[in-house]
Protein backbone atom coordinates (compact mmCIF):
# COMPACT_ATOMS: atom_id res chain seq x y z
CA UNK A 1 0.00 0.00 0.00
CA UNK A 2 1.17 3.33 -1.03
CA UNK A 3 2.24 5.52 1.95
CA UNK A 4 4.29 8.62 3.21
CA UNK A 5 6.92 8.47 5.66
CA UNK A 6 9.27 11.84 5.57
CA UNK A 7 12.48 12.36 6.98
CA UNK A 8 12.27 14.84 9.81
CA UNK A 9 14.24 17.52 7.82
CA UNK A 10 11.54 17.24 5.21
CA UNK A 11 9.13 17.42 7.94
CA UNK A 12 10.46 20.51 9.49
CA UNK A 13 10.75 22.01 5.95
CA UNK A 14 6.99 21.38 5.79
CA UNK A 15 6.38 23.34 9.17
CA UNK A 16 8.34 25.52 8.41
CA UNK A 17 6.62 26.67 5.23
CA UNK A 18 2.70 26.19 6.73
CA UNK A 19 1.41 29.42 8.31
CA UNK A 20 -0.62 28.14 11.68
CA UNK A 21 -3.53 30.63 12.74
CA UNK A 22 -3.68 32.94 15.44
CA UNK A 23 -5.25 29.93 17.03
CA UNK A 24 -1.97 27.60 15.90
CA UNK A 25 -4.75 25.50 13.71
CA UNK A 26 -4.60 25.46 10.27
CA UNK A 27 -8.25 23.62 8.09
CA UNK A 28 -7.11 20.07 6.75
CA UNK A 29 -9.65 18.29 4.28
CA UNK A 30 -9.61 14.74 3.86
CA UNK A 31 -10.63 13.47 0.53
CA UNK A 32 -11.19 9.62 -0.39
CA UNK A 33 -8.59 7.83 -2.62
CA UNK A 34 -10.91 5.68 -4.22
CA UNK A 35 -14.24 7.71 -4.36
CA UNK A 36 -12.74 11.20 -4.46
CA UNK A 37 -15.49 12.24 -2.15
CA UNK A 38 -14.64 15.03 0.27
CA UNK A 39 -14.94 13.62 3.53
CA UNK A 40 -14.33 15.69 6.49
CA UNK A 41 -12.53 19.16 7.49
CA UNK A 42 -10.54 18.94 10.58
CA UNK A 43 -7.89 21.27 12.20
CA UNK A 44 -4.54 20.54 12.49
CA UNK A 45 -1.80 21.96 15.06
CA UNK A 46 1.59 21.75 14.45
CA UNK A 47 1.85 18.41 16.41
CA UNK A 48 -0.92 17.09 14.55
CA UNK A 49 0.69 17.82 11.40
CA UNK A 50 4.03 15.89 12.30
CA UNK A 51 2.24 12.71 13.88
CA UNK A 52 0.22 12.87 10.88
CA UNK A 53 3.49 13.04 8.49
CA UNK A 54 5.67 10.45 11.03
CA UNK A 55 2.49 8.08 10.88
CA UNK A 56 0.65 8.00 7.75
CA UNK A 57 -2.53 8.15 9.86
CA UNK A 58 -5.32 11.18 9.25
CA UNK A 59 -4.07 12.76 13.41
CA UNK A 60 -5.91 16.36 14.07
CA UNK A 61 -6.36 18.53 16.45
CA UNK A 62 -9.59 18.11 18.55
CA UNK A 63 -10.60 21.73 19.32
CA UNK A 64 -14.21 20.61 21.35
CA UNK A 65 -11.94 18.27 23.68
CA UNK A 66 -8.45 20.22 23.53
CA UNK A 67 -6.08 17.40 22.24
CA UNK A 68 -5.20 15.40 19.72
CA UNK A 69 -7.13 13.22 17.73
CA UNK A 70 -5.92 10.46 15.88
CA UNK A 71 -8.85 9.66 13.51
CA UNK A 72 -10.14 5.98 14.57
CA UNK A 73 -8.67 5.79 17.90
CA UNK A 74 -11.91 5.46 19.27
CA UNK A 75 -14.47 4.46 16.50
CA UNK A 76 -12.02 2.23 14.43
CA UNK A 77 -12.72 4.63 11.44
CA UNK A 78 -9.23 5.12 10.68
CA UNK A 79 -7.69 7.08 7.78
CA UNK A 80 -4.61 5.82 6.09
CA UNK A 81 -3.07 8.59 4.54
CA UNK A 82 -2.22 7.87 0.89
CA UNK A 83 -0.88 11.50 -0.19
CA UNK A 84 -0.19 14.49 1.69
CA UNK A 85 -0.47 18.55 -0.17
CA UNK A 86 -0.98 21.89 0.92
CA UNK A 87 -2.05 25.06 -0.69
CA UNK A 88 -0.41 27.92 -2.31
CA UNK A 89 -0.53 30.02 0.82
CA UNK A 90 0.51 27.30 3.01
CA UNK A 91 -2.69 27.55 5.47
CA UNK A 92 -4.87 24.85 4.16
CA UNK A 93 -3.59 20.98 4.13
CA UNK A 94 -5.52 18.47 1.84
CA UNK A 95 -4.89 14.46 2.86
CA UNK A 96 -5.67 11.92 0.14
CA UNK A 97 -6.73 8.93 2.17
CA UNK A 98 -7.49 5.26 2.49
CA UNK A 99 -10.82 5.64 4.80
CA UNK A 100 -11.72 2.62 6.76
CA UNK A 101 -15.82 3.08 7.36
CA UNK A 102 -17.53 6.33 8.00
CA UNK A 103 -15.90 9.13 8.15
CA UNK A 104 -18.07 11.13 9.77
CA UNK A 105 -18.96 11.07 13.73
CA UNK A 106 -22.82 10.15 12.65
CA UNK A 107 -21.88 7.30 11.25
CA UNK A 108 -22.18 8.68 7.63
CA UNK A 109 -19.57 7.95 4.66
CA UNK A 110 -18.89 11.29 5.03
CA UNK A 111 -19.37 14.66 7.19
CA UNK A 112 -21.34 16.82 3.71
CA UNK A 113 -24.45 14.76 3.45
CA UNK A 114 -26.59 18.34 4.44
CA UNK A 115 -27.35 19.14 0.66
CA UNK A 116 -29.27 22.64 -0.36
CA UNK A 117 -31.41 23.16 -3.04
CA UNK A 118 -34.37 24.80 -4.79
CA UNK A 119 -36.77 22.61 -2.68
CA UNK A 120 -34.96 23.33 0.63
CA UNK A 121 -32.41 21.12 3.17
CA UNK A 122 -32.04 17.11 2.38
CA UNK A 123 -29.81 14.50 3.60
CA UNK A 124 -28.38 12.99 1.02
CA UNK A 125 -26.53 10.19 3.24
CA UNK A 126 -27.97 7.34 5.60
CA UNK A 127 -25.96 5.83 8.53
CA UNK A 128 -23.56 2.77 7.57
CA UNK A 129 -23.44 -0.26 9.63
CA UNK A 130 -20.93 0.15 11.63
CA UNK B 1 -26.80 24.25 -16.69
CA UNK B 2 -27.81 22.93 -13.57
CA UNK B 3 -28.07 25.71 -10.60
CA UNK B 4 -29.32 26.32 -7.54
CA UNK B 5 -31.51 29.16 -6.97
CA UNK B 6 -32.57 28.79 -3.10
CA UNK B 7 -35.56 31.21 -1.99
CA UNK B 8 -34.96 33.33 0.84
CA UNK B 9 -36.69 31.11 3.29
CA UNK B 10 -34.34 28.31 2.31
CA UNK B 11 -31.44 31.11 2.52
CA UNK B 12 -32.38 31.95 6.21
CA UNK B 13 -33.04 28.28 7.38
CA UNK B 14 -29.57 27.56 6.23
CA UNK B 15 -27.85 30.43 7.66
CA UNK B 16 -30.03 29.36 10.70
CA UNK B 17 -28.16 26.11 10.60
CA UNK B 18 -24.84 27.60 9.96
CA UNK B 19 -22.05 28.04 12.90
CA UNK B 20 -19.77 30.91 11.93
CA UNK B 21 -16.91 30.84 14.20
CA UNK B 22 -15.65 34.13 16.37
CA UNK B 23 -14.71 35.41 13.50
CA UNK B 24 -17.84 35.63 11.91
CA UNK B 25 -16.39 33.03 9.17
CA UNK B 26 -16.64 29.40 8.00
CA UNK B 27 -14.21 27.27 5.70
CA UNK B 28 -15.74 26.70 2.28
CA UNK B 29 -14.07 24.22 0.24
CA UNK B 30 -14.32 24.18 -3.64
CA UNK B 31 -14.53 20.95 -5.90
CA UNK B 32 -14.73 20.67 -9.46
CA UNK B 33 -17.77 18.93 -10.51
CA UNK B 34 -16.03 17.35 -13.36
CA UNK B 35 -12.57 16.31 -12.44
CA UNK B 36 -13.16 16.01 -8.68
CA UNK B 37 -10.13 17.71 -7.72
CA UNK B 38 -10.17 19.92 -4.62
CA UNK B 39 -9.47 22.95 -5.76
CA UNK B 40 -9.39 25.75 -3.09
CA UNK B 41 -10.32 26.66 0.13
CA UNK B 42 -11.61 29.69 0.73
CA UNK B 43 -13.38 31.58 3.48
CA UNK B 44 -17.57 32.70 3.89
CA UNK B 45 -19.44 35.09 6.53
CA UNK B 46 -23.35 34.88 6.29
CA UNK B 47 -22.95 37.73 3.16
CA UNK B 48 -21.24 35.75 1.42
CA UNK B 49 -23.37 32.87 2.04
CA UNK B 50 -26.33 34.57 0.61
CA UNK B 51 -24.65 36.37 -2.34
CA UNK B 52 -23.34 32.00 -3.45
CA UNK B 53 -26.82 30.77 -2.67
CA UNK B 54 -28.70 34.18 -4.47
CA UNK B 55 -26.75 34.38 -7.59
CA UNK B 56 -25.14 29.93 -7.86
CA UNK B 57 -21.51 32.32 -8.07
CA UNK B 58 -18.92 31.33 -5.77
CA UNK B 59 -18.43 34.47 -2.83
CA UNK B 60 -16.02 34.57 -0.31
CA UNK B 61 -14.79 36.55 2.43
CA UNK B 62 -11.12 37.89 1.41
CA UNK B 63 -9.90 37.43 4.78
CA UNK B 64 -6.79 39.59 3.05
CA UNK B 65 -8.72 42.92 1.45
CA UNK B 66 -11.41 42.45 4.31
CA UNK B 67 -14.17 42.47 1.75
CA UNK B 68 -16.63 40.46 0.20
CA UNK B 69 -14.77 38.98 -3.32
CA UNK B 70 -17.08 37.35 -6.34
CA UNK B 71 -14.26 34.46 -7.20
CA UNK B 72 -13.38 35.61 -10.89
CA UNK B 73 -14.46 38.91 -10.42
CA UNK B 74 -10.74 39.77 -11.74
CA UNK B 75 -9.31 36.60 -12.78
CA UNK B 76 -12.48 36.04 -15.20
CA UNK B 77 -12.34 32.29 -13.11
CA UNK B 78 -15.59 32.35 -11.98
CA UNK B 79 -16.62 29.16 -10.03
CA UNK B 80 -20.65 28.35 -11.05
CA UNK B 81 -22.11 26.37 -8.41
CA UNK B 82 -23.74 23.08 -9.13
CA UNK B 83 -24.00 21.87 -5.32
CA UNK B 84 -24.03 23.15 -2.06
CA UNK B 85 -23.29 21.14 0.82
CA UNK B 86 -22.84 21.82 4.74
CA UNK B 87 -21.50 19.78 6.93
CA UNK B 88 -22.86 17.14 10.19
CA UNK B 89 -21.53 20.41 12.72
CA UNK B 90 -22.48 23.20 10.28
CA UNK B 91 -19.26 24.93 10.41
CA UNK B 92 -17.76 24.07 7.18
CA UNK B 93 -19.36 24.61 3.24
CA UNK B 94 -18.41 22.44 0.56
CA UNK B 95 -18.94 23.97 -2.80
CA UNK B 96 -19.16 21.13 -6.36
CA UNK B 97 -18.42 23.67 -8.91
CA UNK B 98 -18.34 24.26 -12.52
CA UNK B 99 -14.39 26.53 -12.53
CA UNK B 100 -13.57 28.35 -15.61
CA UNK B 101 -9.71 28.66 -15.85
CA UNK B 102 -7.50 28.34 -13.20
CA UNK B 103 -8.57 28.26 -9.39
CA UNK B 104 -5.14 29.73 -7.86
CA UNK B 105 -4.21 32.74 -7.82
CA UNK B 106 -0.75 31.11 -9.32
CA UNK B 107 -2.84 30.29 -12.32
CA UNK B 108 -2.48 26.65 -11.37
CA UNK B 109 -5.48 24.61 -11.62
CA UNK B 110 -5.67 23.68 -7.54
CA UNK B 111 -4.09 25.51 -4.84
CA UNK B 112 -2.95 22.38 -3.48
CA UNK B 113 0.22 21.83 -5.60
CA UNK B 114 2.55 21.09 -2.81
CA UNK B 115 2.87 17.51 -2.38
CA UNK B 116 4.75 15.91 0.51
CA UNK B 117 6.65 12.52 0.45
CA UNK B 118 9.75 10.60 1.25
CA UNK B 119 11.97 12.52 -1.43
CA UNK B 120 10.74 16.04 -0.18
CA UNK B 121 8.00 18.64 -1.21
CA UNK B 122 7.42 18.84 -5.17
CA UNK B 123 5.33 21.10 -6.95
CA UNK B 124 3.17 19.25 -8.65
CA UNK B 125 1.01 21.74 -11.29
CA UNK B 126 2.31 24.25 -13.71
CA UNK B 127 0.51 27.42 -14.38
CA UNK B 128 -1.89 27.29 -17.15
CA UNK B 129 -2.42 30.10 -19.85
CA UNK B 130 -4.14 32.85 -19.16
Amino acid sequence: MQSIMPNQQIINKVIAQLRFGDNGLLPAIAQDASSRDVLMLAWMNEQAVRLTLETGRGTYWSRSRGSIWVKGESSGHTQHVREFYYDCDGDTILLIVDQHGAACHTNRPTCFFYKVDDSGVHITQEPIAP
